[in-house]
């Protein structure tokens, strides 16, 4: 049996515990949060604290912190020679104190603490400096039922500004999609399966192949149609560079 | 048994007459494609031409050809005063000869001819203007198993725009993922979780409230480092455009 201690008690700390806690490999032998009120609820499975200076002994530990606090709670921990390990997709792994030995165990999904998560969903990026961690913190991720991979920061750091465009901006674009729906009387419900159908259609043909639509046919008059409908510059602005985009990607030429 | 005459072999045509096909409600007795050898396939399950003179007497005729050609042949049938609907999202109702009751059937979905598609997941907005055929439309409609809306000329058009942005303009930030991503060694596919998950997350929640991410939480320095870490000038302008775009809508400052 692993033992793992969690630091932190945010979106990812929290689905980290409950996946765990259904493993066979793995026991969270205590849970570490500053404001303890945010795991009293937890008190019957798990032993909790709000000091540093209580952690106790165990394999592995997880800092699930906020990107800004891992440095400098990794250098609190009154003891050294563990494996520590965050959780970040921008942070190094060279941002934990050097006192310990560090590694990386990012899982590329987006975590909301009310929303459930499969974990067979969710990829997990490993990385360590030492080597000899790595088969230790893969069989931490693996026991999640996660697919895993060995990723170092450089790779890490670009799959993290990858899934901003994936997920955040395109989450953007679904705004925005709401916002001309709604504001003339039609039904942003009747976008939905077509959005499921977009994100299913690059599970196994590229986006590259996927494409379709009048930027990439080139159809001036719808394009030039569409511009005109457009109410907000701000969305203007968004359709022409993302259609100037697509054509350079297809080699049209420029709007 | 309502008799449906199709026109054009395309996408939507070819995908509207399989579905057709496995419908106890409607029969399609004719397919019309200027060029024959696309329909020969399908020669044993239902009568095929390729001249408009040889068109019979059918309930609803659809015209499931290019934007730009449906005005045009729709006068060429030498027929009037029969339903008449064409399938796209930007063509006005209008646009069909006036010697036909007209109307449109357009199916909100992307469509590719090898990518099977399930009815039950394409909403279909109905639209006609003698109100006397839009039961009979909605029947048509409905026979495919579809859900359906009753949506106007302008609404239509405006589904139609926001549709290119959550489908191409998405697609687009998803081929963006993959550009950068295998440019600097990491793998597109560990995205494609997170892009299914970023797609399902809207289905129950507006794009508002699951908007996550730097930007939204206006962390400066993971921006600053992103705008560093992108290479190509176009990849920047879309970040930035973005990032603006959703501290617009969560009211944060600009960039
Ligand atoms: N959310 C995601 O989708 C996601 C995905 C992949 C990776 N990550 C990474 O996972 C980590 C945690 O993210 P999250 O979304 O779970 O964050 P979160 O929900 O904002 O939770 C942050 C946690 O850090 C704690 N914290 C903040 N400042 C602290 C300090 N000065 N001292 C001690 N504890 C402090 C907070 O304590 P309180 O409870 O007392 O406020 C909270 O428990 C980050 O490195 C993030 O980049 C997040
Ligand atoms: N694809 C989608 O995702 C989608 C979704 C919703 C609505 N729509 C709408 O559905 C309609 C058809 O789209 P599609 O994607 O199926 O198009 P498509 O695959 O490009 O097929 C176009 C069809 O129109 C025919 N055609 C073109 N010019 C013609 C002419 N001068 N005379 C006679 N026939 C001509 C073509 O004949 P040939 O076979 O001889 O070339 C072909 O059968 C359009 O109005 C489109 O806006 C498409």
């Amino acid at each position: 049996m692993i033992s793992v201690i969690i630091l932190g008690a945010g979106n990812v700390a929290t689905h980290l515990f409950k996946a765990f806690n259904t493993s066979k490999e793995v026991s969270v032998i205590q849970w570490y949060n500053r404001n303890l009120e945010t795991i009293k609820p937890y008190n019957n499975q798990v032993e909790i604290t709000d000091s540093l200076e209580t952690i106790k002994d165990a394999d592995v530990y997880i800092f699930a912190v906020s990107d800004d606090v891992i440095s400098e709670l990794s250098s609190k921990l009154p003891f050294e020679n563990k494996l520590v390990v965050h959780t970040s997709g921008s942070v190094s792994v060279y941002d934990l104190d050097k006192k310990h030995k560090r590694g990386v165990l990012y899982p590329l999904q987006t975590f909301s603490k009310d929303a459930n998560i499969d974990f067979a969903n969710v990829p997990i990026c490993i990385e360590t400096i030492d080597k000899k961690s790595y088969p230790l913190l893969k069989q931490v991720a693996q026991s999640l039922g996660s697919p895993t991979r060995r990723v170092n920061s450089d790779q890490r750091r670009v799959l993290h500004l990858a899934a901003v465009f994936v997920n955040n901006f395109t989450n953007q674009l679904y705004r925005v999609g709401h916002e001309i729906t709604e504001s003339e009387g039609a039904e942003f419900d009747m976008l939905k399966p077509l959005i499921m159908e977009t994100a299913k259609k690059v599970q196994d043909m590229s986006p590259f192949k996927a494409q379709t639509g009048p930027a990439k046919r080139n159809d001036k008059k719808t394009i030039k149609k569409h511009l005109k409908l457009l109410k907000k510059q701000e969305h203007k602005n968004i359709y022409k560079l993302l259609t100037d985009s697509i054509q350079t990607t297809h080699g049209r030429k420029k709007l």
